[in-house]
């Protein structure tokens, strides 16, 4: 015998909506989060199909993952240029579909409006503490949480790439990773900054109750030589010298130039190399700032092997991308799986996802291969839970 | 009657030779085969690492290959020029170090002798059947067994690229490839040419007492597309067009300068794209020949392909490299690994071995990553067997 | 007080109107002219400054070239899309900006009510002589100066490369040249169809009371050709092969897929190699339609070359360009000068424009050093000349 | 008087031997100098034909220039290492071919003969005064003279690249100069080294009674600079940026790895660009030392330029040489055109030879074409002078 009101009550399915997701973003006035926000507005209403999307490959069908409407986005910036505007700068620079900034104008100002001033800078002229600093910041993800009424947030690092930081000092990634642990979000550091990897943070990181992954993303040059580097292996050629050339201009050619910032960009990249190979080979790596490029960029890897009886052999490979294209949806990958790993009750690092990056988490190969058959399985353990 | 006293007598272990093995080579007078029989001498002396050969890698160390000193080399062919000389013309060319031919004159010549005429190219002038042509090379085959003492022999065919046969008649791969079958001894196509793809002989192949594997090594340009395919793929990136031309000289580049030859290679080919992609993509494949560049290859790739929200990036690959180089190691190892697999008593095709060909055996991955993994499987497999 | 006539009286600078010169254009929907018209409207409006404009550099200022803001455009073509729809096209493939179709929407829809309808194709179904067509088009030229009140007009075949045509036939490129003769018109052809390169025109040509010039505009991988050959010549470098591939979709693409159409074009690269290098070098061109690259080209080009004492040295290049927006300047740069040419009393064919085209009129030299030379030589030619 | 007996005298065509003129090479035993010796020697002796020597093409048949086999080497330099020994080095690297070395030992060891040891540098535990140090020098060079019975001799810079020097000091290669001028011989430099562009030297170059050229030849990426540039320019292209990378092993990869000897070599090839284009457009030039590479040299250029309308759009140039090879023909044109510059009174800076060089002597162009047609009216003036 049924008990229910009357029908006119709205039923069960009716009463409750779908639950929110929120992505926070880092560096959220940037070229990858404006992109990637744009773009999942864009998927998201059908204007364009997911090309570059990891999790709306077959493989991710029932893992579970939030849906790219789901998701709402907010994050911190130390600069004011509104999304809306940024878009079209990006826009004119051919980033984006001309068209696509007025298509999801109310998306981008949507996630302008929850966009909190990053820093102040610690140690400069700002005289709160490192500790008042995380708490300001977990502050604002706990207000943009219970404000947006989500269901949860991760938060992603797309900021510029910092230099290494002076012993001691937690520099700004550091605060942001602190402050989402501090608010029990997951955390992705998609740039070589130094995030959860410092020595202050390393017992958080390892025993966090929120699942977190990293870092640097691998987009472009890195991605092809973690294939190549396993071919050439897995084939007993002799990599004698690996030598490579980004050209790029934007933003991130300008903070490149910054030695800096260049020497812990190119430690991941020859990272990826030692640890494919076995060792680093022969030549350098240099990331040239040149503005006339605008936000593509141009790599090219020379790559001087031996063969059989010592035959010398060259391979040439030029690479032509928009970082911030082949950045922004795995950003929204890494977000949708970090957010479905914490609802299962995954924690501490994940190097499952060792697939998206150039510097992950311990355990994960160093084979692009490797690392997709990884994910997959990952995929296959989201399925099914509740 | 021996006199010989009792403490003298050599004990079992001393008179017992370790076995030697056979590899005849289809083509036994061509670039690939002179730098097989030079190479093998030449690591096996220790004068150069065995570079390329992934045999000789850790995986392999306890699958029981035969070593490579124990190796016989001998084979059909259709030219006279002796294997030393030939040699010296490929030192010349900068495919042979300078100084190798001579190293190894020795072995040159012995495996020189164990050359036998190929051919009468069925139908032309020669009015032997194809049985008769079958019988004669397959007895070629047993007395090289049995000159030699051999426990036992492998078939590999190096020789040229034919082109694809008219309807019904087996041509001459395939008369070779039938050869190695009535002679009981494994065999490897590592050419595009018909060899046991031919519906006269598909049942006998299915059903061979004797492992064997195919076809058409992937050297180069085809290696190459078989982990950047799917890198593409992995990285949901939707590749548009895949273009690409190869410039060559030496025998090969002549060879196949023939259209029907040329079609035969360029089918293996794109087989890999489609196979990897899901779908062929836009674009041709050229093999020019130019002699100037003599045994050297230059492979050009372009890839157009589209990120995220249909940005539009590519990739352009070139490798310079030498295909007799790349793909002697290769024949050394096919080699060892059927010779092995048949002591311990696998029969049929062998797709496990797809890590070396463009036209892998059913059941093979066409993604090299996993190509490999078997192949690092299959090394296990043959570890600990009789 | 004013002795000054009446007020109403028009001064002499008032009354005559600054002479305008009509640019007829063969092909006049196609890319390149859609490309002329619309930029020669943007440059003359001063949206964009002139680059790729050779007749804008100092070496041209007094030569007495006619302005671009005087130049009026029509033509013929085969098909109907209207120049303003053609414009939004090439917009929408990033052959012209964004924004600029409509800024110069009312030079496009002038232009487009002064083309006139192609052909009909000879020999098709159009019972027309050779004579009656070429009348019907020196006609539409004859009325477009009257209706227009041209100072002058010149042709330009920017029209799809037609392939070579059969003995004795005029094909419509020859018709067309024929027609601007008889309509007194100076011609330029910048394709490699036959225009006035007909036996049946050769005396017309060589004695035309008009000036003329041609053919087959060199814009990419050519004009590179022109300036490597006679580097590698002066520096006594033995050229010994010289490959190239050209990729390429939007409508020259699908054009040249043609065989013959693809001849025609081919003919002149090879021919450029040989008059610098004085004998052709090994070495292939080929031309691939790949739909997915749109109006955007990449060539690529691989030069083997000795050098001292045989060492073998290779030189790669590759260009990624657009074909429409490298010859839509050097269009109207042909067309000022020929109308110029026209003016000062120059008649026949005009070597002196050899810097434009892959086969220039006989007496050319084929370095672009050289052409150029003698570009600005006859840029002083032209200059206090009334 | 002559008091010689008259029959046993022999006839002037007899008793006089042609003349035989001296190359003194500083950096006599480097990979330049020994490839200039050893090619000398083999295209005189007709085993090469002279690939890469620009005066024995058809414009230089007449115009005196001394013959190849009458030129005598010697020279300065600071290492052991014997002219044939280094020789086989260099034929083990593919520099020069195999059985070279042995074939022209006996002039190897002749010219071996004749080097003197350069330096000590000055300053570095020498207490001799710079002025001590060119006599020195100076009477090195007058002794071979004497010694070899010579017609005349030339002072040809080859050794490694100095760094820029402190301001005031004379560097080495500064000294060798000076020591050139007071021993009356014509003096070359074909390194980006000081030589006489010092201000302390400046007025006797500018006064010197011999002929004299430089500086900083140009080999590959330089050359090919030298030709597009004035492509793009002539095109009225506008090239926003300009970016390369050398990657060299050898002798030169180590040299060019200091900072300051790398920022002098790079010094020359933006100067180029600069003087072509007008202005220096972005981007960086590196130079990596990759041993692997040995005496080869891969040098990658990116030109991002724009055309009509501003589209944007790439060449990429690879160039593969040995700059040994490529050098090594160069200094011998030069030598034999200095020595005959002398000889016909030729003297002071000689713009006419800036075909040869990065930074060449005021007056000449910048355009490789404009600088040929200068080299060859200089060809010109040579002949028919005594």
């Amino acid at each position: 015998m049924s008990t229910e009101p009357s029908s006119t009550t709205p039923t069960a399915t009716d009463t409750v909506p779908a639950p929110r997701f929120g992505v926070w973003l880092i560096g959220a006035r940037g070229s990858v989060a404006t992109t990637a926000v744009a773009g999942c507005a864009a998927v998201a209403a059908g204007l364009h199909p997911p090309t570059g999307m990891v999790t709306e490959t077959t493989p991710f069908t029932d893992s579970g993952l939030p849906s790219l409407s789901s998701l709402v986005f907010g994050g911190h910036d130390t600069v004011d240029c509104p999304l809306p505007k940024r878009a079209e700068h990006l826009a004119a620079g051919g980033v984006l579909p001309h068209g696509l900034p007025s298509a999801v104008h109310t998306e981008l100002t949507a996630a302008d409006r929850e966009i909190r001033p990053g820093g102040p800078l610690p140690g400069r002229d700002d005289d709160r503490t490192t500790d008042a600093l995380i708490d300001t910041f977990a502050a604002d993800l706990t207000d943009f949480v219970r404000r947006e009424n989500l269901a949860g947030a991760v938060v992603v690092n797309v900021a510029s790439t910092e230099p290494a930081p002076p012993d001691g000092h937690l520099p700004p990634s550091s605060l942001y990773a602190a402050a989402a642990l501090r608010a029990g979000c997951p955390y992705v550091n998609f740039t070589p900054s130094t995030g959860l990897h410092h020595p202050a943070l390393s017992e958080q990181a390892a025993t966090a109750p929120v699942p977190h992954a990293g870092r640097d993303g691998k987009t472009g040059q890195t991605l092809l030589r973690s294939v190549l580097g396993p071919m050439f292996l897995q084939r007993a050629l002799d990599v004698r010298a690996w030598s490579g050339t980004n050209l790029l201009g934007g933003g991130d050619g300008a903070a490149l130039a910054d030695p800096a910032a260049a020497a812990a960009k190119n430690a991941g990249k020859e990272r990826v190399l030692a640890d494919t190979l076995g060792a680093a080979p022969q030549g350098e790596v240099h990331i040239d700032d040149v503005p006339a490029l605008g936000d593509w960029k141009t790599a090219w890897d020379h790559i001087a092997f031996d063969g059989f009886l010592g035959a010398r052999m060259v391979l040439q490979t030029t690479w032509q991308g928009c970082d911030s294209v082949l950045a922004a949806p795995l950003v929204l990958d890494l977000a949708r799986l970090l957010l479905r790993a914490h609802s299962v009750g995954l924690t501490g690092p994940r190097p499952e996802l060792g697939f998206y990056f150039k510097d992950p988490d311990q355990g994960a190969s160093s084979s692009l291969g490797e690392q997709y058959a990884a994910l997959v399985d990952f995929a296959g353990r989201l399925r099914g839970r509740s």
